[in-house]
């Protein structure tokens, strides 16, 4: 643990993203609040703005139109040319990357909150990218993985976190899931304030949750689903899954129990937009991170 | 109260409509089992054909393609020309017509059961279009009303039912309502099979609610939802609202209480597919529906 508080840039720009996915019904619900008067989430020394990242989708209450704009924020999509014949959400990520980028960059915003919902029943979790992210550092699922990429809108900033609150369905909005996501971003945005006035943050250690596997639906040799979340799983995000416990119910009635080497803690269970991506859940492990005392350079 | 069994026709041909709505996952994915292998809704001297009635919804796992399916079922497109021009649902309507129909004439399908799921706190509930209809006589919304027309899928058939059961996200299966689902099939096809054997099932009394109101959200002049399903409220699907009770809570944290001039019986609340319809909930007013004693002719 190092004795002195580490020194780190304040935080001046910072941009609240909804609608990332048009369907999450709660961050476009308040960032289009927040776009019309932002009395609320204004801080002292802090640009905040409320920004809709993908607009056509929200206007369609569908995920996306042509492609995920939460994975499309890649090297290659972000230097591509072609214009008007480009995907959607490519043409999307370019501009979002000009105007909170460039990513990597140090003309990046410096902090970009991006809201999500989903239909896990998952509580409110912050994704987070880095475990080095010192300034981050509440449920925390991280998604630093050496092969899981996943380029979302939140990764051109600086200090990129995304907000995961749940279980709400798509194109639903509910009073409690959105209050919990308000009251979220509230303290976060007066966390910047008194970092950029100069308090000092002492060291902590966070339990976090480490993005380990995808696990898979079941499937037959064409492809389709044969099985479901086994009813002891469902709604069970974070808790403790141990070899031998079941996993899958078959449509014939048969139960898949989980056969790895060890305790896991799934997570996303059975989240609506991840059929596509051939996801029933993903698995995670604990561990503790450390964060030094951090204080404005 | 009749002292003698109505004679009714018994049901020969018998249809399971799934995907109705392409991201009501339950029915869809119980109907692809029963394409694939019929076993389970076989019934002696019923023909009982499971179908997919709208199969690029499906593929999407989207509510429609161009139009609600479950609203299309109108004298005006069933009869309507234009082929390849028509809206893709407004096709399909005509396709399942000739299928399964014509609506009111002898050669229509004597029973239609239509698998839905809703993001509402519903349980499982039999949504039928008649008070008048005894073969049908379970929780039970009424669809009758003088103005209120739905021109369901279903209502092509002579008897027509529709089965919703929730809450299940869009887009997801969970094995609780799939098994619910599973369950209420299998006693409605058990029913037929007795009541087509001769056996006479006795007159009785069913509570059922009737539908009443549409409740909109509240809105500001530019159409905006302003305001969310009330937390009291949220999830009490058919539990009583009085006048008074709160209703809704707008974004700026006032309650709106329900005015009306009595108790009535909300349902639908919080629909996902509903907020494009203008409706946050339904009310219902509760009564009691006398069915006679029937048996076949």
């Amino acid at each position: 643990m190092e004795l002195h508080a580490a020194r780190l840039d304040e935080a001046r720009r910072v941009a609240i993203f909804g609608g990332t996915h048009g369907n999450e019904m709660s961050g476009v619900m308040l960032v289009n609040l927040w776009v019309q008067n932002n009395t609320e989430v204004q801080r002292k020394g802090v640009e905040v703005q409320p920004f809709i990242t993908n607009p056509k989708a929200v206007e369609k209450c569908t995920r996306y139109v042509d492609t995920d704009l939460n994975r499309a924020f890649t090297p290659e999509n972000l230097s591509t040319l072609g214009g008007g014949d480009l995907p959607y959400e490519v043409r999307r990520a370019q501009e979002i990357n000009r105007m909170f980028g460039p990513k990597g960059s140090p003309e990046a915003y410096d902090v970009i909150f991006d809201l999500h919902n989903t239909t896990s029943n998952m509580g409110c979790t912050l994704l987070l990218e880095s475990s080095k992210d010192h300034f981050n550092l509440c449920l925390v699922l991280l998604n630093e993985h050496p092969l899981l990429k996943y380029s979302t809108s939140r990764s051109v900033a600086k200090h990129p976190v995304g907000l995961e609150v749940g279980p709400q369905p798509q194109g639903v909005l509910r009073s409690n899931i959105f209050e919990s996501m308000r009251d979220i971003l509230k303290h976060a945005l007066d966390f910047i304030e008194l970092f950029n006035a100069g308090m000092e943050f002492p060291p902590c250690t966070v339990e976090v949750f480490r993005l380990s596997e995808r696990i898979d639906y079941p499937r037959d040799d064409n492809g389709n689903i044969i099985a479901m979340v086994h009813p002891n799983l469902q709604d069970c995000d974070w808790e403790p899954l141990n070899p031998g416990d079941p996993m899958f119910q078959t449509f014939d009635g048969k139960t898949i129990h989980y056969q790895g080497s060890g305790t896991v803690y799934p997570t996303f269970i059975n989240e609506a937009a991840y059929y596509e991506k051939q996801q029933a859940f993903a698995t995670t492990r604990r561990e503790s991170l450390v964060a030094s005392a951090i204080r404005k350079a």
